[in-house]
């Protein structure tokens, strides 16, 4: 088998004409696998219950008769006019009551019966007249659930709230307890009077909204599973897929990920972000985990700029080769872009695509041309895997619930917690995601960074990680919280007070700005760390104190600490060190746990992955760089001394820490075809 | 009788059990005086008619055995569920015609007809009930009336606005004349074709809005009145409070204060803002001002942290007692809390608490108790007065009118006014704010800062006591409009030109960036003042100048003057001076009017204020400072020479400045009890 | 005939007995022509039918008897609040379904059937009863159309936006293929289906957006035709004007001139803003071209500040005179304000007038005065034109699509604009701006900024003007979409290509800020440029190449080029220069072209402007200049040699570049009446 390589095919907006140039090119550059259909609804069915196919018959047989694999959509992503225009009660609401109407796309509301009915028609149909294609070999079902509407608060919403609160809690006391209602008087006596958290004169209850949004993501799921089983009636054995967008805050993908024979991914980085390369990775990071470490695809991803941003730069010479080797690394099985062929019109007729509008003359052709090429030198490496010894809980609840009101700073979470990635990649350390109930017991260190909400069952699992031998790493903003966003009394923490061997009194935001806006931190280890943004006033259970604040009236308190615990180690940072802070302790605490770098000694910006046996080295830097490291390289098929990697250059040897040379005579071998 | 002391205890977040655990803890922290009931509205009426008091009666009986005095709530300030389920049309409405839903708390338009009903049935309801309960020594009426909504755009507000206009105009003509409805063909013929100021493409009619503004502060103090008379019907003699919240914009206290037995106030300076102990002194010194004079209840504060704010900071050290002795020095005979017991769950949880979420072991426990201990050494103060020479004119209706739409700036009164506030109390000079009625005879100084909008009437009294020998300082943006908003022709000012020897010929504002966005002010007596946000072509009619405009089409011309008008002295400021600059000019004027500074030569934040024949010292820095003074101190129980006081430390000397030796003993006697 | 020198007048704010003082005054200050009645419609109209015009007819007669002509308005701008009233549904709607309710002015929706109708009868009633009054000789219909609600998306605008949309293109398909529909499901069966776009889930359709800006600058139009025919029924040969808003961005004001007896415009510079001056030269240049050269009216202008920006600044010194004469030396052969008397109240009260608040004796006053008696000796210039040698490209349609979502930058047409305009500015070179469909063949240079979208049509014109020997120059953002908003493929630009010698690989933007928001060009004409906000990847195709971009992945690659096509040249610049790079690189190419200034080595600061034969010379800086001319001035009537320019003051000459000495003497003989 081959890498998948291609990118969403829309042969809908262009004459059938442009269709057989279209399969010419697609051999030129190597393409394999093209998705179809994401947006049909209109085509495929343009009245209610009739249905158009002719022209998709006659685009996958095409595609079929050139080799072309395809990734079937079940084109329910965007309403049709007619759907909205016969039932206007399936457009969402927002939460000032502000209808989101037809123009763009996803404008349905996810709770909406009649949406779900008329997806699951349409999806089944299209399983029906496809499911033994000889093309088709994957369903894509709908496309990006929730990117634009995660949440709607129409009453069709609100009564399948009600549902699902009924289902969740049995009772109304349930939930009046789990909701803290007796908090300013919001105490129901039936599930008739709940709402969705609705605009209101100031903080909505936090326990509501933390339920609100696990329900979306639910509803969300729901419209998934409801395509899915569509689908199923006609097609038991074709893998199906939808595709994710990267570590986004509204959708809890592990409840997910059990329904999904193939992971995949939408990723946009920003060429113009110093650190899109990686803020790419760790969302690589996350899919590869989502699937338990099995490979995964890349779904889209842009040739060159993006049209959504306020400023969309293109991606710079070979940037986007440079990602596409960053998937490949860290477990992709294909690269994709979306799209095949850039639109003239439409909302995204500046999103770039692998035929620009200056056509095959340019730039972005060759670079879609050659990254093909590339890609059919690694065709060995499909299924292998990463391996990491770090693991980061990511827990979407805690996500949630950490950035409520009413907390004592806005918490970013998602930029927060890539500051505590950042010392990880920009060492070479390969890092793995894990949900907050995950076995832990193969991971060297755990990162709990900002784990605000735990269930007292996660606070044991973490406790027994440490008590067999395990390294904890967990920050401020961490353990404040049970499940249902309610505080944990007496030190917070819950049973982590033991393991971490201390207790929280009081903590306190710093100002976002001026002279109340940080505040040092002293320690033999690492002299003087400036911190911003939290501090806290521990109490110490026994851990030992590795670096103190100093100045204010928290002068002297402990801000760094390590406890042993059992055969392991908690360690506990209470405030926000600033990057190079972080990077001393952290890494300091990674190589006490006996974390290993894939390769050390790299210059800045090249990142080093090995996937299965292959080392990977990609320059996301826009310099040349020396790589100081002999080894055969499978892309230029030849040895390789010391080279020279030039700007979004990239080396795949055989890998050198291990030298293995049989791989490297395998490799040799594919990269000879 | 004692200083209160205590907080909101709202049994009902906890179990019964705990309960007991809270008296006993209320004892030992020095608690005499708790507030109940305030958000109980849907426990004490779980559904419409149907009232339960079991929990209330137990836990007045347990307070009450214990000796804790109870300030009752009547329940009212958030709606129950089924309140606003059962009749939607009390929810409230903004002016882009959002509804504002249930789900936090004070859903309720304030003109609801419903709303008002229900929430006097109730306050009579706990009245009957609680009138002759030993605890209960005080009422207390809704909450922060208008904190959150203090304006309804919906169409029963419309209803009641125009009676509101019915009643004050007699006349649509009038209403015509007042409104200038001859601009923009915006003449009525009708009183029902008025609406609220609701949306508009642009600016709206700026004396509907100052007039909706009234009608909106009048419409709060009716929903007060409405409960405040179903009370009275159970309880004719018990004092009755609401709780006002400070310096606050939208609700015209002056029209309330008759009707309060006790002025009671919240207060929540933000501990990450420098200027935090400079607006909180004005908060009180406008509470102590309000009952003219007479002793006031903090009723609210925090221990630590609230919740609300964009970022929390929590109180340092013993910033918290320092912020507390500043009210007592100031006039409050109490110090209260919200709330006694941090809620585990709800939309303020992480809003501190008298016992917080690491309980008694906890630095803020040691805070409360230290507190309420020094508290009882201050008893004899209960009743005794503070006297300032100083008044500042604070006319709400001014404030509204100064803000809205169509001016030169986007006037932002209230942080003006701290800056023209800020030489007096960094001078340690005390200050009383007084309505624009009021009799200033009394004062040394009389400052009218951006007091846009006077009437007629208020200005003779500001001329009859500059005539009499009192001298006034007013400054830019003071008299330009009537009570409609309508100018004032010919120089503004009205007969205030003749006062201030002046009139404006025209104004401009500066830029809020840029190098046009100040301008110099040269003076002999004051150098050269670096001035900003406004500039003013005046023309002399018999003042002095003192300082002038330098550069631009201004050179020369005059920005600061004053006027020798019968035995007194009138001061104008035509632009806003630096920081430096206020100081200067205003402490001269002061001192030039024979005010005098309770203590000179202390040290940067430390706060000097006699109440009585006490001098409070309050240390509202985070250094240690030097008193350059010698006398008993209550608190320690100790003679002090030029003692050092801590971070947020007082001392509450014996007048050192009298040296009433008399009041030393006694005060030692209170202290040695 | 005279300059005409007033302003809108609006007797019904004031007493009767004011009007008296009025026209004394009018006397005084030169006053010949006043505009009454444009919000007179709640007094001419008091309940629906009912007309009372006596106060009207008491107005004109007194400003007749004294000699001063009317503009009469049609009354319409502010529906009166028995409009509202009675029909609501005239109320317009914002695009997230907010309703704009009464209480300013302007809340009608364009395309309400009601609005039309209740206009064109009030403004038929007013022509039918002053078509022969002799005050009258100019109707002035409405005000500043769409200056508030430019577009309404209510049910009625939909039903509207249907039936333009039928007119346009006859069937739904067409519909479809225009707006590329078969992007995201967007494909309409039914013309039905069709909505104003608004507010949706995510980005618009593009060429739906541009449609409806197309429909609601046509919305507005027919309004104004609507009122237009209604007056022609009862006068048939009075001039007809409505008053334009300088350049404007949401009407197509190409579109209107065919209507419009006199252009007219209002006009606002705010005096903080440094290039206040230049903003409203461009401004006036527009209006004069708009009207092909003919004079126009200065018909709104303040004499100080006005009331409606963030921060208002009034005009200092004889600044208003300066913006006066550079309205008269760029064509205009009027001068007027709003409004004659400023009002005591409303929402403009502290728009500044003719008649301050300050009343007579203020510097506002004595401006008025002293401008007036300018005027009158300027009366001879009277319909002199003004001669460009460079056209500006100016396309509303193209300014719209370019300002639309998904661009690769938030395109600021109109500041963009103003920074190539800049340069032409600065060294005194005449511009005229020229519709897309326009007659090019008298320019020099024609520049087309930003042209982002043009017709086939439209690059063949400006093909055909280059190589008859003209020289074009285009920016970046020019020529990427056709008139549907489609990509032109292949290069974009279409036949520009071939004009320009080159295509267009790829673009990117540079970021908003940071390190990757500037590139250097480098040249050996201009040496280094630093540029900013975008790059391109240019492909030669004949042209020579003037300045390359240096470093990054587009070092080398051409940024400034010229082509030699036919007797003309085509210069292209792919990024943004600084503002003194864009000086240098433009006053070469337009030196290059044979452009001329009117006067070279002028102080900067100083605006140069031949009307007719007079050279206007004005000091547009606070700060005194030195001239290096002599010449006969007609302002002060006498001959300067090298005079100093004061701050904000004029000299009109006798062409000093022509020496005409019976000019002078013609001019003399005017200035000496």
């Amino acid at each position: 088998m081959s890498l998948k390589y291609g990118g969403d095919y829309n042969p809908e907006q262009w004459p059938e004409e442009v269709w057989v140039e279209d399969v010419r090119l697609m051999h030129e550059a190597g393409v394999n696998f093209v998705t179809v259909g994401v947006f049909s609804w209109a085509l495929l069915e343009p009245s209610e219950g009739q249905f158009e196919f002719g022209w998709l018959d006659r685009a996958l047989d095409l595609l079929h008769e050139n080799g072309i694999s395809v990734d079937l959509g079940t084109g329910t992503a965007s309403p049709p006019p007619w759907l909205s225009s016969n039932y206007p009660e399936i457009l969402p609401m927002d939460r000032a009551g502000t209808t989101l109407w037809p123009g763009a796309r996803q404008h349905y509301c996810p709770s909406s019966p009649i949406y779900r009915e008329r997806a699951s028609i349409l999806a089944g149909k299209v399983a029906e007249r496809y499911a033994n294609h000889p093309a088709v070999i994957m369903w894509h079902i709908n496309n990006e659930y929730g990117c634009h509407v995660h949440e709607c608060f129409c009453d069709e919403s609100a009564v399948a709230f009600r549902t699902w609160l009924r289902e969740k809690y049995g009772s109304i006391d349930a939930v009046n307890d789990a909701w803290t209602t007796n908090f300013w008087s919001q105490r129901y006596t039936s599930f008739e009077q709940i709402l969705p958290p609705r605009v209101t004169p100031v903080f909505e209850n936090p326990s509501q909204r933390l339920d609100f949004k696990r329900f979306s993501s639910a509803e969300l799921f729901a419209c998934f599973m409801a395509e899915k089983v569509a689908v199923r009636r006609f097609s038991e054995d074709l893998p199906v897929t939808t595709n994710f967008i990267g570590v986004f805050r509204h959708v809890d993908y592990w409840k997910w990920v059990s329904e999904l024979d193939v992971i995949s991914d939408d990723s946009y980085p920003d060429p113009l972000d110093p650190d899109a390369a990686m803020g790419a990775a760790m969302s690589r990071d996350l899919m590869r985990s989502l699937g338990g470490g099995k490979p995964w695809l890349l779904m889209e991803q842009a040739t060159g700029y993006v049209n959504w941003r306020h400023v969309n730069g293109t991606k710079p010479g070979t940037m986007m080769q440079a990602l596409s080797m960053q998937a490949v690394a860290r477990g992709a099985d294909g690269i994709n872009f979306f799209q095949w062929r850039q639109s003239r019109g439409g909302a995204e007729k500046f999103h770039s695509g692998m035929i620009p509008h200056s056509g095959t003359r340019s730039r972005i052709w060759q670079n879609v041309v050659q990254l093909g090429a590339d890609l059919t030198k690694l065709d060995l490496l499909e299924g292998w895997s990463v391996n990491a010894e770090v693991a980061f809980v990511l827990d979407w609840e805690s996500w949630w619930a950490s950035e409520g009101d009413g907390h004592q700073i806005q918490l970013n979470f998602h930029d927060n917690l890539l500051e505590w990635y950042r010392p990880f990649y920009e060492a070479n350390i390969a890092v793995d995601f894990v949900s907050p109930g995950a076995d832990l017991s193969g991971y060297k260190l755990v990162v709990a960074a900002h784990l605000y909400l735990y269930t007292d069952a996660t606070a044991a699992l973490l406790g027994a990680y440490v008590k067999a031998g395990g390294t904890l790493l967990a920050t401020y903003f961490t353990g404040h919280v049970d499940g249902n966003d309610q505080a944990r009394l007496d030190g917070y923490l819950g049973t982590l007070q033991d393991v971490l061997g201390l207790s929280i009194d009081d903590f306190s935001a710093l100002a976002a700005t001026g002279t109340r806006s940080s505040i040092a931190v002293t320690s033999e280890r690492w002299g003087i760390l400036e911190c911003s943004e939290w501090s806290e006033y521990l109490r110490l259970r026994g851990a030992n104190v590795h670096a103190r604040f100093s100045g204010t009236d928290l002068d002297g308190m402990p801000a760094i600490t390590s406890h042993a615990h059992g055969r392991g180690t908690a360690w506990y940072i209470a405030t926000r060190p600033n990057r190079a802070g972080i990077a001393r302790v952290v890494v300091e605490i990674a190589s006490s746990a006996g974390v290993v770098p894939v390769v050390s000694g790299l210059p800045l910006g090249v990142e080093a992955v090995n996937r299965g046996a292959a080392l990977f080295l990609i320059n996301q830097s826009d310099r040349d760089v020396e790589i100081p490291l002999d080894g055969f390289d499978v892309l230029s098929n030849q040895q390789r001394f010391r080279p020279t990697l030039g700007a979004y250059a990239s080396l795949v040897l055989a890998n050198a820490t291990e030298g293995d040379r049989r791989l490297a005579a395998s490799l040799a071998e594919v990269a000879a075809r």
